[in-house]
């Protein structure tokens, strides 16, 4: 038995999480039992809907015990298996926790092939990020052929996937990013056809206005606050506004207030839907398999920030509010 | 030819109308020509949408312009017809000008029979309100047998029949309104299983709480504002909040602001739809056929607060903004 670390939440973030939330200790790995396999993490996924985890609130998931690990979506190689799907060598994805190796059931895994995408691509474009895109695009947003999209976070994870989708799917789409090197980005690589960056620009209702002379029907929103506003006042009669993600008030300390949405909603006859990945899981297997079949036709790039070493998780996850990620942000281990 | 009296928009309100922003002209009723028919006011609708008309804001409707007609459903008395679908005698609604009489083209009237239903009725259960709940609730509410359906406003024009459409789809059905009487109509009359006066209420997000043990499937919301940020804190998984109107904030001079509903969305995968009934047009056929069976059958009582006299039309329509009304709002001239 071998000696491995693992990250627990120390302290329920007050805004802004800091370092000091996070507490690393060492533990022996369990012995495996039947139907478990012992795993050595690869890759960890940090996601800015953890942050929701970390306080203690009902949410559509259970919040993180303290002096707990914390659980994120993880590639792991396995190292030793005691069921019959897998074996030694194998790559799996699923949801882990924070540990440098760790027992598991093998049933909560899924299995992945490190020939058909890199390893990371099943944290991302082919993970729950993209389902995320896939399914808040085509379910939620109901897009029709040229069609004005505007996406939020453009430069995130979710964004650069939600764009490339517009695009296959024959809209207009204009993005929202915090560097003007993020603007570049999202229209030489993800493309989009117009980018804001809304750090640099006074006032967002006209600089949207602007970018979208023909108004928005589908507002794809990973930031809430004051850039989606700044989208109400744009949106065109029977828009949709796929509500996926508020990064800007996941870390207020007092209920955040913004302008009312309901008179904008009643004069376009307009509608907003939030949502979560695990909604879709019934047809998870046929979003891989769209994903994949773009992914493969080359019709789907992706853009990842991969930080190095176990140690750096918390500091990674930090980063993520302050958009240090162009696109997915993993750890490798 | 007579002189008639009218009533036109002297003033856009600033904050809450006042009666000095009317103002009452007389003219001579213009001659008929071919396919036009001279109509005598019978029954003027006041609604709170109306607010909406009087700012000369971007809106889903032409705003009302300064010195000229105000306009709302109305029912009127044919006294003369150059149009051979109309005869003197006959009783149509549309939407006319606040004029005692007045010439208008016969295609964009809609023939009513005394007999059927009162005239009254026309304007609301048979009319706009009764499509306003009809298809709110059933088509954007999505309602389920033994669902809970929290109703704002419950005890006006829509709401009281809201309720009731909910008892016929099998619903659990909590109202707000504000005074105690009102409560005991909602219950008493129109199917109301639970009543909160949110007047006398000082936590309306545990008052909501305990009328809605299951927690609220259907949100059919008239009133925006503070009960709605209460009702967002227990709104279940998969709810639908139906955003009929925003009374509470038509008055408001400066953008109202309210809690975020993004993050309380993505927790819950809650969707919030703002519509008009226009956007049904095409369906009103339909609609008007069931609430007239349901009418006939006896499952919808319906209230009216009818005000007499075509001067008080302006302070009619005030009292709105005061809660007057129990049911729909009219005034008979």
């Amino acid at each position: 038995m071998s000696t491995i670390k693992t990250i627990n939440l120390k302290n329920r973030p007050q805004g802004k999480p800091q370092l000091s939330d996070f507490d690393f200790t060492t533990a022996e790995v369990a012995e495996l039992k039947e139907g478990e396999v012992l795993l050595k993490t690869t890759y960890v996924s940090v996601d800015p809907y953890l942050r929701g985890r970390m306080v203690d609130a009902e949410s559509y998931i259970e919040p993180f015990e303290l002096n707990k690990p914390i659980v994120s979506g993880c590639v792991a190689e396995v190292l030793e298996s005691k069921d019959s799907a897998l074996s030694a060598g194998d790559f799996v994805t699923g949801l882990l926790e924070w540990k440098e190796q760790q027992v598991t059931k093998a049933e909560q895994l899924k299995k992945v092939d490190p020939n058909q995408a890199p390893l990371s691509a099943y944290l991302g474009v082919l993970g729950a990020t993209g389902l995320t895109a896939y399914f808040g695009l085509t379910d939620i947003g109901k897009p029709n052929k040229g069609e004005t999209l505007l996406v939020s976070g453009a430069a995130g994870a979710v964004g650069t996937v939600v764009g490339q989708i517009g695009k296959i799917l024959g809209l207009r789409i204009v993005g929202i990013a915090g560097t003007d090197e993020k603007i570049e980005m999202i229209k030489s690589e993800f493309g989009y056809d117009e980018g804001i960056n809304y750090k640099t620009t006074g006032n967002m209702k006209e600089a949207i206005a602007k970018a979208c002379p023909d108004g928005v029907d589908i507002y794809y929103d990973n930031v809430g606050g004051e850039i989606s506003e700044a989208a109400l006042f744009n949106i065109n009669k029977f828009s949709r506004t796929v509500v996926c993600g508020a990064i800007s008030v996941y870390n207020a300390t007092e209920m955040p207030k913004s302008i009312s949405v309901q008179p904008f909603l009643i004069k376009k006859s307009s509608s907003m839907q939030g949502f979560v990945i695990f909604d879709y899981k019934d047809r998870h297997p046929e979003g891989i398999q769209q994903l994949a079949t773009w992914l493969k036709e080359g019709k789907l790039q992706y853009e990842e920030t991969i930080q190095e070493g176990f140690d750096n998780i918390p500091q990674a996850f930090l980063d993520l509010f302050e958009g240090k990620n162009k696109g997915k942000m993993l750890v490798k281990v």
